[in-house]
């Protein structure tokens, strides 16, 4: 369905959000990218305007042609508002490359936003699949699957030496990333955190902020993903990452526990206090906004805060960002106008209303 | 009624905290202060340790004569502990000197503490009404009945030249201090009160903390009175404290009306986090609690904040201080102990339990 207006995804939240599935008091979401170009165009950067147009026809009609896709919504960038592009990049369905240069560029949205086919971004095509919780072979499998549809209607560049070939050679190979996001904050409080991430950086993962690369972590929420693309199979790139994850896991459950022990009226406060202000304040930014919801999802995983459900913090990490916000006022806002709006979004949220 | 424990002052709260009378959503009390002396002895500073004794018996023969006070209590210093001292300096009854030096001192206390009167304090004696509210004549009435009384049974030292001799010259004439205790939280917002604080000392008046002389004002609470006592009759006195108390009221209202006007969501984000945060904290100390109940004595006044009364706000001011939680508690507590059971009273009393 091609669409031209994403307010449709107003209506409901991504399904990744939804605070369930494997390690899900410590694990947000897992999510599998997949890169892929044509055979007989150049990348993206390199291409002419005449070329990119070339590239978007043939990928165009090879994306909508798969029954996956077909239910979904298939959007060209150059034919939305800023705000609804900012709108997606906040979703995590296109990224600030497709934000910030929409021509010829697109994405197919499908299966409850659970997958994404960004077309013409660095490379010609970006598949994305997410899940809620620690899932990474859940996602896997569901690209491995709509990487198959699209193999059987477009002719990838693939060498048998390199394996696919990529824009950056960062990505040359299984042109996979899998990637984890985590909430450590328990990590962050006893200062344990730089040592785990010097850790996993030696053994081939990097640590990243919410939004991706070159972006800090807020909030306490790091996205941890696999470096290597060349030499090693998707099953074995997956495995790795998944032993990684499963280590932070216990680390992040341990600082937890410790905290309980030795530290349970300061923690109880810290995410009392947090809670208080959350659900009372009148203006609030978003930098705030993510360290207050860092502290009660924390309270939430950990049982101290029993009337709000994992689902609704969640949401809200994405609700509060400033085009959501816009999008749901139905109108441009200030920066101030936000943050009085971001409080009341989260006051009544709260409250279940 | 001679009393050796002061665990009977826990059963209620103090009389002038009530929260009502005139003004009430600016002052919260007002009080008189008379200072007298013996005629034949030395001021307690220069006296023996004998004439110290020897004042003692002569003032407790003739305050416990008074039927205001054969009602109430009365306490030697000497007889109860450190903690019962310091918690009823906490309570307004006593004074500094008296907590620190309790040998040959004593109080009474009546008329759900309206009313106290301590025994060789610098003077040898210190009658204090205190009222509820901006209620000045109503103490200064209270104050002269009891001083009438006294006059009846005790021969104070009194010149024709220069009214009441007092230890400190500044008190020596009619012995009278009024003082009003006031919340200014507005005028501390938008930057007036160090401009209104001058103007009240040209006028013959200074501002001090909540404990009075030496201490510094916190939680936007000052307590405005007279420093002249030598040639301006008492009535003159009160009068025109009362007129520049009218007019620093008036500057608080208008304060308060502006910031509704120009700043309203800021005033209501900075009134509902400290109403959020003094609900849900774990640990507080007294300061913050100090500054979190002002504002949510604000938010009170303002009709920001309807489900909590005036009076449960101001009995926090008193019941929240050191010494008052560990009679509360019944023993002994670290600083950190403190902050939490001052959190957990604050909390359960905001919760109307």
């Amino acid at each position: 369905m091609n669409i031209t207006s994403v307010d449709y995804l107003l209506k409901h939240t991504c399904e990744w959000l939804k605070g369930t599935g494997p390690n899900s008091d410590i694990v947000i979401s897992s999510r599998i990218r997949l890169a892929r170009n044509l055979e007989k165009l150049p990348f993206s950067h390199w291409a002419s305007k005449k070329q990119e147009k070339e590239a978007m026809d043939i990928l165009e009609k090879g994306v909508l042609d798969v029954d996956l896709v077909k239910t979904g919504a298939y959007i060209r960038m150059s034919e939305i508002e800023d705000v609804d592009r900012q709108f997606l990049l906040e979703r995590h369905l296109i990224s600030r490359e497709h934000m910030v240069h929409p021509e010829y560029k697109s994405v197919a949205i499908a299966d409850k936003e659970i997958m994404s086919i960004m077309v013409n971004e660095e490379d010609h095509l970006r598949v994305q699949v997410m899940q809620s919780g620690f899932n990474l072979q859940e996602c896997w499998r569901i690209a491995n699957r709509l990487d198959e549809s699209l193999h059987k209607r477009l002719k990838f560049a693939f060498s048998a030496d390199w394996g696919y070939l990529t824009a950056c050679p960062t990505n040359t190979g299984t042109g996979l990333r899998a990637s984890v996001m985590l909430h450590l904050p328990a990590l962050v409080m006893t200062k344990q955190v730089s040592r785990v991430i010097q850790a996993i950086s030696k053994l081939g993962m990097t640590a990243r902020g919410l939004y991706g690369e070159g972006t800090e972590a807020e909030g306490n929420f790091f996205q941890i993903s696999n470096q290597i693309t060349l030499g090693t199979p998707e099953d074995d790139v997956i495995d790795n990452l998944e032993r990684v994850i499963r280590q932070v896991i216990g680390h992040e459950e341990n600082a937890r526990k410790t905290l309980m022990k030795q530290n349970r009226e300061v923690l109880q406060d810290k995410i009392a206090r947090s809670n208080g202000i959350i659900r009372s304040a009148y203006i609030v930014n978003t930098k705030e906004t993510l360290s207050l919801l860092s502290m009660v999802r924390l309270g939430v995983d950990m049982g101290l805060i029993t009337d709000i459900d994992r689902r609704a913090v969640n949401e809200l990490l994405i609700l509060t960002q400033p085009a959501h916000l816009q999008k749901i006022e139905g109108r441009q806002l200030s920066s101030a106008q936000r943050d009085v709006k971001r409080a009341n979004l989260i006051r009544r949220r709260l409250e279940g209303r």
